[in-house]
């Protein structure tokens, strides 16, 4: 068996698109651990979540065919991207899914509608070992490297230690240099939900039409065991999360409903 | 106080859009019970997720005001819908939301690609009480008699008795006649995976394109405290969902992580 084939299998993807800063990034720095298959879609998917094309087809090219590195550029939805390669491209089911490193924060609520986590979470279900990285900046050309080094470090102890079947790890990722970086901290989620101010704009025509905009609103401002408190501290967030969503305290109230 | 202003403000939406049956029999249902505002997709929706429109902006139309019912068609996905509904048309934060009901099922894994669901979700993740309704018949001219009985039975009863913050409910209903459902079953959610079998074509010019198809791969078959045994069981599932995705059982291994 050669080299090649005893290194883990590593699917990496993203949301922002395969031309994006923070993609190279993570390609640059998971590259030396493993037999690398890049699928990332063709435009940028941010707030896309876990959606699927279903109306039209998909397509897909090979950009890059290296040793140990495969990059195909996928015309849809970055959980398109994971589904392509896992039922399509990839030669067996890999050993690790890395999402990222996404242009802005994933922490808190924003889960939901982020394209980077939906992939993770995709993987998850499929019961991959999976992991998202965000950068807290939003910028096109945003430095990653501070956050190269925490995906270094988690990504091999990841490797190393292995995951519970279909949890997957939301790593969120302080834009100050790595000297600055308090640690890592282990947290939950931060309950609290997006406060939509819709611009509101005329167009030449007359009609009304809007752009979505909002900010964070924190639920539990007081909570010093959430990601939203980890980064507000300069710390590195790691979120596990589960694919399972039922809610076992509910499950009990609602067996006592008399329907 | 008039009699209007006392009954409970009720928010609806769907992912099949707003011409579909099935929106037209949640409406029917759901409108003795309160003063209801509709606001739906233009176009269908489904495996939109919890996907958010942010590279084009959102318009809306309203199609019908009438005493205790108004209807907005929005061209954006379920999840705007319930945004532009919470922060730009409604008067106050609603009293309930429900979903659906969904030309085709929601159980299990589905409830991640579900634009119904994620309208659903989203409104617990705004702290609004939330219902999903989905029927087993993806046919856009389905019967939904079965369906409207207990969209009317589970939507009193969450009603009267509320849901815990955060938590909404997934309503799946067999496609059977009333008389053979075999009753209501309050379950987990089935884990399982979509195996994706890419149906690979060639265009006129020769190029490929895939449609995404598959088949729910359910790696619990054997439990039958889950959603999927229930529908199977021609019961009516009712899973609880929660928003909060941290998974606390992963946070205490990953404690003893040593970074």
């Amino acid at each position: 068996m050669s080299e090649s084939q005893n290194k883990p299998l590593i699917l990496i993807t993203n949301d922002d698109g395969v031309e994006a800063k923070g993609l190279k990034a993570l390609i640059d720095t998971i590259r030396p651990l493993g037999k690398i298959m890049v699928v990332a879609p063709a435009d940028p998917q941010s707030g896309m979540s876990h959606a699927i094309t279903v109306k039209v087809p998909l397509r897909i090219t090979k950009l890059i065919e290296e040793t140990d590195l495969t990059v195909y550029r996928c015309f849809g939805t970055p959980v398109d991207c994971v589904k392509m390669a896992l039922n399509h491209l990839l030669p067996r089911k890999p050993d690790l899914l890395v999402s990222g490193i996404n242009h802005g924060s994933n922490s808190a609520a924003s889960v939901f509608y982020s394209g980077t986590m939906a992939a993770a979470l995709e993987g998850s279900i499929n019961e991959i070992t999976s992991i998202g990285f965000s950068l807290l900046n939003l910028d096109h050309d945003a430095v990653f490297t501070t956050a190269q080094h925490y995906v270094e470090l988690i990504t091999s102890t990841v490797l190393k230690n292995g995951l519970p079947k279909t949890v997957c790890l939301n790593v969120n990722i302080p834009d100050i240099e790595k000297e600055k970086i308090a640690g890592i901290k282990v947290c939950r989620q931060n309950m609290g939900f997006w406060q939509e101010e819709f611009d509101q704009r005329t167009d030449p025509s007359g009609k009304h039409y809007f752009w979505l905009t909002g900010v964070f609103h924190n639920t539990e401002p007081e909570a010093t065991d959430t990601d939203e408190w980890a980064l507000n501290n300069n710390y590195v967030s790691i979120v596990p999360l589960q694919t399972d969503l039922t809610c076992y305290s509910t499950l009990k109230t609602l067996h006592n409903w008399n329907f």
